[in-house]
């Protein structure tokens, strides 16, 4: 297997797939990060040419792990050294990938991925084997997938301690506007108003405001390249979320009262705490309708934890 | 010491206070209650009276650990049994308890309180004497406060572990209305508003989701008698997120860009992150001007973590 970027997400995958028994190695564009991951043992380099035309001798499974910003450079690389290889990506966000990877005709081989993990830091010095252990792992159903790298995929992120939860890239990209690119968002948006009242009110904070704004700590660019290229469905569900806050500020503004929102939230809150994921079982990689029906079982909660 | 309440902040508190040797007893307004904290072996009880009249027999310090709404009721039961204690509360918003305070005519030996420290959880089987440590403890510095009342109160607080900043009402109250109760209801709207995407969301959500939606489960009743008092000041901290929020979303939808909100939020959570709070220890209780010096330090960020 071969990882393209060796930050926290790359990082953790070649670490976790060598754990699991892979030929792994990676690429990064600088040789300080690809030295620093031969330092801990791993087989990283900096020579693009090199790192996939070794996964073209080998047909290994190319992994797209670098920022959206650079995906379209790295996409052009495969599709010079290495075209035929089975290829999926663990970017944050599924639709701008797949129409990159379609524009420069590399579709044929490619299944979406998106690894649920992370951490406010970022790279090879923060990565962890364990990073996607009990983690979800979105693996693309989109029309037109081939079965044979589908399953390269999902055995990846079984591999690597991972559920997995079929999904199209539309679907995965609405979303994670809710669930992680908002969050994002909100967490910027009280950091600045609690700093707002001062030392006074930030040397008053506790548990609630370190909570949530944990997240705000993660590096500008990254969390930029993140949640803007999701920006269509990011705009609906902070539309929401506007809707919701601003409800509720009027209702306090008119009775005192925080209206309808804390009991909807808390239920809410306990509808995620008490989700049970449930596991699919009867749909295998080319059976027919396959990727129809993994794509409505993942929609209603479904997972895979075993292939055969 | 005679705490009022064995909820999580009262229960906490009367286990610090023992745990540091003070002579402490408590009051629930149910049996029940009571008799949880009694099986743990603290000294508790529901006769009202009873507890109140002890408390006036030995000057005890008077701490109310009821939410908001039993405050005028409890208030009502001190001035009938136990007029003349040193009364301080522990509840959640300032102003709002010392206007009741006064219009009870308890003023005169009343000194404000709140340990900045809590969970989702709450009741006497949540409490914990380490519920304090580290944590800030305002104290309040207000206007015709006496130096005997506020040296117990703050003794209290270092006792439990914490430290002590010095503030008054009406500031304590906005400063939590950005650090504590706008951090609730960004809870709340986030818990709605990724739920929204339905169990495919859910089930894709990772750490920040479960971060951002954490205090969301606070039972719902706890969180409207913690914001809804200090709705004047929630208000405005509301205000002031929508208006970040409404340009982060404008912006996206103009140009898909986040515009300033990361580069600002990176940059206050790491104000948050390192700041520094200093050790005020050149005021003491009844110092000339002790009250308005005590209140202009809190607000530079200063902290008490020690009396003589």
């Amino acid at each position: 297997m071969c990882v393209l970027g060796t930050g926290l997400i790359g990082g953790s995958l070649l670490r976790a797939a060598v754990a699991a028994g892979y030929r792994a190695w990676a690429y990064n564009r600088s040789e300080t990060g690809a030295r620093a991951a031969r330092a801990d043992g791993f087989d990283a380099g900096s020579d693009i040419a090199a790192v996939l035309g070794r996964a073209a001798d080998e047909n290994a499974l190319i992994v797209l792990a670098v920022p959206m910003p650079a995906v379209e450079t790295v996409l052009a690389d495969v599709r010079t050294f290495a075209p035929g290889c089975p290829l999926t990506d663990v970017v944050s966000v599924k639709e701008p990938v797949r129409a990159e990877v379609h524009r420069q005709e590399l579709g044929t081989y490619y299944v979406g991925g998106h690894p649920m993990a992370g951490t406010a830091e970022s790279g090879w010095a923060a990565s962890s084997p364990d990073l996607f252990r009990d983690a979800a792992w979105a693996v693309g159903v989109d029309p037109g997938t081939r079965a044979e790298p589908w399953a390269r995929v999902a055995r990846l992120a079984l591999d690597c301690g991972a559920v997995v939860v079929p999904v199209v890239a539309a679907e995965h990209d609405r979303a994670v506007a809710r669930i992680s690119h908002l969050p994002h968002v909100l967490a910027e948006a009280l950091a600045v108003a609690g700093a707002a009242g001062g030392d006074l009110a930030l040397g008053l904070a506790a548990g609630s405001f370190r909570d949530g704004t944990r997240v705000a700590a993660t590096a500008p660019e990254l969390v930029r390249a993140i949640c803007e290229p999701n920006a269509p469905a990011l705009t609906e569900a902070l539309d929401d979320a506007l809707r919701l806050l601003t409800a509720a500020r009027d209702s306090l503004r008119a009775d005192g009262s925080l209206g309808e929102l804390i009991d909807a939230g808390y239920s809410e809150r306990d509808r995620y705490d008490t989700l049970r994921r449930w596991d699919i079982t009867d749909i295998r990689p080319g059976d027919e309708n396959w990727l129809e029906r993994l794509r409505e079982a993942g929609q209603r909660g479904g997972v895979i934890r075993a292939l055969d």
